[in-house]
């Protein structure tokens, strides 16, 4: 993509009316727009991140036996009555000329419950899960942490079908391992942490939470064993022992990125969601509930991932992983060297605005986050070279050009 | 996959609520389920076709330049305000407790042009177009023809930006060379169709038209030259001779699957969405507007692909491409082949249902429409053979199991 055709451009200044991090780098990079207080377009960069963010999740998903549907927004009342959470604060509420009332999905164990009642009844057709990618609405009464609290934002929820408490805690331990892998592929360190069950359960749920300022929750952990607790229900102190291994625990501000819930029949009998066993005998089914919001985790990396200059992107969900910046009398030289890029299937972001100064362009790069940093110039070309950089060390490195297929490789 | 472990069943009868043919064979094969009318979610067999419909747009969408973005379906009044569209029919409006008020998307012109405003001030800046896959609302009276007309649906809405009418005119005969091919990969044959401007323009718009019972539209077309018209707007008749080609023109109910229009300034005028030309005068920027349905197209592919036994999905849609039906005494045979297949990189579903009879198999096989159905069976294997079969064809082939990967690769 040649930067001179590109939809956005990137801003000097951040938005006054944005506080958090995230929400100023990403706006400033041009990858989100702000509608209203919560609610934000993922503008073509924006829109990348989050595509090779939920390219990571569906593999993950997949790989333990996840099925991808999706559900609808509009949520019949019906549903919420079912299971007397019609009231619940967060839910934007709307009744129609028709006098159907709706209320926006803030989340889907009711719709998905109901459906699979057509299509479960023996234990032949159970364990089985399913999940989606899709846009869920909470009317959040403070939206100030950029596209962390979303009152529109996007989330993966998994809903999981078992015959006992046994099979729903093999699968629930198969999420956590899923989640570790994809947040780990998307560059976060994550503690595990027990915390309450909240509106869903009664039981101990666990999150998964990301050390940083901008987090809303603050927990113990352990930093030797990794164990963590939510300091809603902790006894723990900071400074104390670790119940599992007896080191010190420390304290912290953390965003929590993804959450895990044993539903048990909550749902099940709610709905009379039943499976006849061996014997034709009829029980409830046994859920579980699992949740990650991808665009919730964009913005928990931007804050983990980026300096006084801007982004860093890690490789794996970066928007492009070249930037070309062409210097001075270059551009005939760098054109070739762009095509052949894209040739070799590279993602690259071409910087081909002659009007903007070098010092403009690099500070865009940075701001930007690509990790790899690709310059030519009339000096670079004078040994037939370009020059290499990484965003996340300060040394550069040149290359000759026609060595570049291979190092580009192994970058 | 092996049905086995499939979330959803066929059913051996339509939902008595369903009147529309897409409907009843996309609800009886498990593509969607529905939860109010018009409002269905798309079951994994649904999702994979709507997967593969996507995936088409998209690369023909990038092909014409534009650049993917993802706007909010929470969209404020003011936006609506500025266009004076707040009130129009079909909108699901919604106050919130803080006394926000809201329409549901039901298109996006005011906040694209909005966002665009950011963007684009200078003649440098165009042209430029940019596109979203993203979920629409819109409270239709009627909501009786599955899919097709949804009051939740899909819809690719692509939107350009450009200095003048030529420049708007040469993009739009781009978008509707992209659009021809879409739905030629999809396997629809359609009429670009004139049209009335609707509540968007005043001059004619173009429709793209499949010829269907199931169409809420009639056209009269030429088949000779491909000329047609909308019967709203239209002066022809059945009979008649066509303006271009002279020859005889034919009418028909038809599904409206796209539509192109030129929005001119109507936006950028109500939003002040200008740019400075090389001699920095001002100038209202010249618009166009661009819809496909992706989730109305999958209805309307059903409505033209199907027989008395089920669908017929054409391969570059469906959602995967051979059925493996393991019979009698061959499952040990069969689930080595299914393996084989799958590593060759396949898209195979397998039938490993061994309490289901064979005309069950071939009845499930058929109603889902994959395109190419392979049958293992005590007597297939006696010749140590496997048996294909097109879902579009009658006859039937033995090929040796040795033989089947090239065979496959070429089927």
């Amino acid at each position: 993509m040649k930067l001179s055709k590109f939809f956005t451009k990137t801003e000097r200044e951040a938005p006054k009316d944005e506080i958090s991090v995230n929400a100023q780098l990403l706006e400033r990079g041009g990858f989100v727009y702000k509608n209203n207080s919560g609610i934000y377009t993922y503008l073509p960069l924006g829109w990348r991140v989050l595509g090779k963010i939920n390219k990571i999740i569906r593999e993950e998903m997949d790989a333990i036996g996840g099925q991808e549907l999706f559900m609808p927004a509009l949520v019949n009342k019906r549903y919420w009555d079912a299971s007397d959470r019609w009231d619940v604060a967060v839910a934007y509420r709307l009744k129609d000329e028709f006098g159907h009332e709706f209320a926006l999905g803030w989340t889907h164990e009711e719709v998905i419950t109901e459906i699979a009642k057509r299509y479960i009844q023996s234990y032949k057709d159970l364990p089985v899960s399913v999940y989606q990618i899709q846009t869920k609405f909470r009317n959040e009464p403070r939206a100030k942490s950029g596209v962390i609290r979303g009152r529109e934002f996007l989330m993966k929820d998994l809903y999981s079908f078992h015959a006992d408490e046994e099979g729903l805690n093999d699968f629930y331990e198969k999420v956590i391992e899923g989640y570790r892998r994809i947040f780990e592929r998307c560059g976060l360190k994550t503690y595990l942490t027990e915390a309450s069950g909240g509106a869903f359960t009664k039981e101990y749920t666990h999150e998964f939470q990301v050390l940083s300022e901008a987090g809303e929750d603050t927990i113990f952990y352990c930093e030797s064993c990794d164990y963590a607790q939510n300091k809603e229900i902790s006894k723990l102190v900071k400074g104390g022992k670790c119940p599992k291994c007896g080191n010190m625990t420390n304290s912290g501000k953390a965003v929590e990125v993804g959450n895990v819930f044993k539903l048990g029949t909550r749902f099940s009998e709610a709905f009379n969601l039943y499976f006849v066993d061996e014997k034709e005998q009829g029980h409830p089914i046994v859920m579980g509930s699992y949740g990650i919001g991808p665009s919730r985790l964009m913005g928990a990396i931007a804050e983990v991932h980026h300096d006084e200059n801007g982004l860093i992107w890690p490789e794996s969900i970066a928007p492009y992983k070249f930037i070309l910046i062409a210097l001075e009398h270059s551009y005939e030289k760098a054109e070739k060297i762009y095509q052949k890029l894209l040739e070799s299937g590279m993602e690259v972001l071409y910087d081909d605005r002659e009007e903007k100064t070098a010092g403009e362009k690099f500070a865009d790069a940075d701001l930007l986050g690509i990790p790899v940093r690709l310059v030519i110039s009339e000096r670079t070309l004078k040994s037939k070279s370009i020059e290499i950089k990484k965003r996340d060390k300060n040394t550069k490195e040149l290359v000759k050009i026609k060595d570049i297929d291979s190092i580009l490789t192994e970058a």
